[in-house]
């Protein structure tokens, strides 16, 4: 790879952003384009301009987006349509938010002329990977830079060392190291390390950050309606909502009733396992309700073929893979299932537990008539269930014949 | 169909299966063999065999039988080695103890020479369909009786009519009509019918009987250590137990703490949405627990295999396949993907939640040195990441410059 | 079921629907409606029509028609998309050709103010299940009436006799029974029973009709180029021909070169497994160059998720479900994926052999620069898989430490 | 990786093998032990040993095995039951003897005191990686040596050049580059690079090396018996033969009758198409005849669970993970669903065609009489039908109805 000239950073306004930008500047003797995302991670942005400044980055140069929106919009809905669900519990929380950095990242280069990304994330995770998958799959001849994988300050000391001497600013609880790593933004908060790498011990309380410890959470339950349109909720309360205010809406109600939290070791794409403490509140809460609304609005035959779908498609997502065919497949697959998935889901909420209670629907294919254990006035005929059991038998009744002959 | 000459009957000893007994004998003029298993549906076995008797039953035509352990032992537990749930949410209680009654039943017809097996299922639910599915399995050649398919007993009143015409005693609970209709053995408690007909509606309180209320529940968290062998559990805070002893202990648990509430709409084999009340407190616990311990012991790639082959396996169980080679094919490769499952989870239990909060064993695959932030003495070298990236990545680009060519 | 007052019927103008014509209007004393096809099955319809004139069915309650177009357009290259094969090797020519003709019925029916369909299908087979399942999820309310499930002429001679009673013509090849029984349109042929219900014995070779045998194929190979668009062949040889024009071309292709022959043992819906005897000379090209052509324009990740899709969405076809969900969901997925499938396949047609020899097109995603034994330029650096290997490898090698660790 | 001590060589005698044996010595100054195997790929392996010594390579460090029965009983047969095939049409000739080759250099190496092994593999390919998965997964910390990842004998001049340095003959045939590249082993013969890396051009004829050319194949067909036990061959034409025997036999069957011609485009695991030309003139044979004995003694669950499984099964040993849970659990299941796979297909070999035209087994599931035209005897009864198709679209009607109202 030839040295790049300008690079389009994904850009925190952290510490650790601030010394990679330095160091592509030092490194490779290139110009910087900063970009700083609103995920709804709850910091403020524009410091990170300050910072952007003070670190030299041109005004033109710097790029600062409240991106909620699309987030909730094409990136976290769509995939709530699949439930999808990682190694049975995860809500791919962190993984669903790297596409639209990496998609942002590259349409800022091709609008500044640079000709390569760079990002924060380390050379163990699953988040480079899905930065780069996206970012090559958005643009084949785009450079990639990641730092963590390239140079030596691989020790905290050394970290503070470089800052130092180039003069980045380093706020006075980023002096030690943190007791783990976070990750956050409008559907997640992620925390992983340090305090956590023995998967033995229960996570201090201090690690969860999103959500009130259950007992901490109120003594009576609070009922919400949420309402559906095509799979994607629309509605609280009757009270039409965006996408990022809606999910804004649920994480309160998550967060206040101590919702969505999970302490999980996962196996991450690059081969060893991990540990890891989420807190899902609203995401949650929404997965739980759009199973409830699917449950009346979506035909069987369809739902059993989505539940088998679901993970490989999770697996697709947490590797990094969602700018790929395979992904656009199944998307395709599961939006058709969505056409009906309109309608209204009752969900209790109380110390950790989104329970659907109730669920209606103009598009219900429930049908009292035929399900009732009183008189459904003809619309089912019992005597149908005998040819069908007995044809369903067929194939296993041969099988028996030749098992009993078998052993003769 | 020839008429049948002998039958062994499913009987509970309540009413309505005495009444379909009494059926039998007038209808077809056979005799009937009663079975009577204790599942662990929580209720006195003996009266059934005095009620058998009042009927007119030979004494060595009743069977009465604990079947607790071998129902645990060879049903529930091969299950949950799966992690089975049926439309993501239904832990399959009642699904998965058909196929032992069918089992018995033809036992117990080639002990007794009976051509014939008959049980109380109506001609609506999935249960008919389990019972003679299994049943055919085993002998091709038996006659399956389904008497509310065929006789003309269609109302209540016709029921306590035919009861009364026949000296069948009537319990004074029984004259009215139960507001709802209920199935339970060791695994679950199923409720449905009548006053849960309409899903738009919450259940009320009353139709729970396994578990109490979450806001009755302790206000304080309880926490216990299961142990696993193989993917099965086999002892609670280091105690040994049996399989049915577990699970018995598990549902303790669970009642207390008011866990395994489930109120779902699903779709029935026989073509039609259900809406059902289920209570698994034991089995809910034990799901988590054992998500919790394969998380540690179970490699990511048997992992994903196992996730998305679970679908089908728990709707081959909902439908009624269990004695089917599709299902013992699945179940060879979900029991392989079990040879090192065996260690602790430790589980929170609180107010209707079950949360895994800590997991050990003696075959994990964590690799604390793999994934720590710290110094791993060389376990991992952070420059793989980037030849592994970029070679999952090869195919994206080559896709991305045809798109860029197709525009062009 | 009240007795329908009137029925569109599936009318051949042969001898069986004639005389199931009759037995409509004598047993129910309904109107009928005739509907013939034309699916390329090779027969004349205007005799049709003189046939239903002599069996009292008005002028305007007959309906001829040329659906070939619709059939291969809307349903064959749907179906090729996928690469359906049922059971490994069976093309679905039967199976795919009902729901057109189901679909005409309810619209006919919709038209006429009819309020049933009837089809001369057997009581064994899928066809009924095929016919019937697509009828009732178009018109849930439509009435089906499948006269051999219902009626008493259960033998030749009774069948001859009703019809000779009702002056229905019987022509002369039609006293005795024929050999085997058939099924013809323009994407196959089938023929079974009778001679050919002893699957140990080989087919004689009369039973073939579509067909030459391979060794009276022509001694010399003969090429053909088939042109595709977003996965549907749209020319031979630079000629562009419509649906199924194209279809009817390969057809002849096929039969001179004895291309298509099929002998296969099937399990079928009802539960049985059949012997069949199949050719589909032009649809068995048709799938070789398919694959020919996705192999340059498809993208790996995609193929296999196809490939991994396809068993099911074939099976759904030959169950008779292409009016569901779950089949329209996975011709979703299929469809996104044949976007790109635009070029031509070479093909070598020779003694029964449709065989591949190139294949070339504006959007392949072969890259002779990186698949090279040459010098690639830097395309593709061979230290990356050095990476690549490492982290797939990571958790084997975990995996590897573990079974180590346990046998010590 | 610190260097290697003692390394385990895949070795095959010829020119490439032999400079990366010496390599081995000049570069890491290291033991050799080279090992050679009997694969059935048809060349003799005592000029091999006279090469080795030559080389300097102490007689007790040269491994000279003939693994042809292990071969095939081990990794072919098993690989056959589940009908594998790549991509819808690759026979995996070449994938399947990787793991056995690593298994024995992993062998050696522990026999011998060695710390690493190393292969000729290139660094585009998919060997390299069935290599060293393979060698990982059966000890995790071997170390492997891939020369052509790391040397600079980057052409073919450097490489005459290091031979010639270094003493090594070079038979004259070995001067100029090969047209293309070969692999061969028992299963198969595969061709690429070169003359076949425009995919558009057919292949020349002087390409394949183990069928004659279809036109070549005799006038007349011939007819064999495959016997089958538990789902692997074990006779033909009524005499037993041993696993390498069998397949030796159905090779040279294959060959007269020009069977098992493939011209392929296929995705390699490390990203870009390449395009092959195989020959597997026994392995084709063996697929059809499998799959007929299949179709009578297999169970339709099971038989389309396999088919589903199957690609990714064929993937995983494409992609180099048959040492891999995943692919042991899929084995499993496919092993369980062969047990009663027993009996004979006849086979019809005709210039490039291998055909089923009979099958028959003690363990048949066929019924003649329940699937007959003809008089049954009550085996089926034609009623159960309704039954069974009107629940299986009750389903379908709700939709119906639904989606008649949404347009209302």
């Amino acid at each position: 790879m030839s040295a790049p000239k300008k690079v389009v950073l994904a850009y925190s306004g952290g510490l650790d952003t601030s010394i990679i930008l330095k160091w592509l500047q030092t490194e490779y003797g290139c110009e910087v384009v900063t970009f700083t995302a609103d995920l709804g991670q709850g910091e403020e942005l524009e410091p990170a301009r300050t910072k952007a400044e003070l670190l030299g980055i041109k005004p033109e140069n710097i790029y600062i987006e409240d991106v909620r929106e699309e987030f909730v919009r094409d990136f976290v809905f769509p995939m709530f349509r699949a439930n999808a669900v990682y190694e049975g519990l995860y809500l791919l929380g962190t993984s669903i938010a790297r596409p639209l950095i990496s998609k942002r990242l590259i349409e800022i280069a091709a609008e500044t002329g640079a000709d390569a990304v760079a990002h924060g994330a380390t050379g163990k995770g699953n988040d480079q990977v899905r930065f780069e998958l996206s970012a090559y799959a958005l643009n084949p001849d785009i450079k990639v830079i990641a730092p963590w994988r390239e140079w030596d300050l691989t020790s905290r000391t050394k970290l503070l060392a470089f800052a130092e001497e180039n003069q980045i600013p380093i706020a006075k609880d980023k002096r030690g190291e943190a007791p783990f790593s976070v990750d956050a933004n409008l559907l997640h908060t992620s925390s992983e390390g340090k305090v956590l790498e023995d998967p033995a011990e229960e996570a201090p309380d201090y690690v969860y950050q999103r959500t009130v410890h259950p007992e901490d959470a109120p003594n009576e339950a609070e009922y919400i309606e949420i309402g559906f349109e095509k799979g994607d909720p629309v509605s609280i309360n009757g009270e039409a909502m965006s996408p990022a205010t809606i999910l804004t809406a649920l994480n309160e109600y998550g967060r206040k009733h101590g919702i969505g939290r999970l302490d999980l070791v996962e196996g991450r794409f690059v081969g060893m396992k991990s540990r890891g403490i989420y807190e899902t509140p609203g995401g949650t809460i929404l997965l739980e309700a759009h199973r409830g609304i699917e449950s009346i609005t979506m035909d069987r035959g369809a739902m059993h073929l989505k539940d088998q779908l679901m993970p490989q498609y999770a697996e697709l997502i947490y590797n990094g893979f969602w700018f790929s065919p395979e992904r656009e497949m199944l998307q395709a697959a599961i939006d058709k299932s969505q056409e009906f998935v309109t309608g209204t889901t009752r969900i209790r909420l109380y110390k950790g537990l989104a329970s659907t209670v109730g669920r209606w629907s103009d598009h219900s294919l429930y049908s009292e008539q035929h399900v009732t254990f009183e008189d459904d006035a003809g619309a089912y005929d019992q005597k149908d269930a005998a040819g069908f059991i007995k044809l369903n038998a067929l194939r296993l009744r041969l099988l028996a014949q030749r098992e009993r002959h078998s052993h003769n």
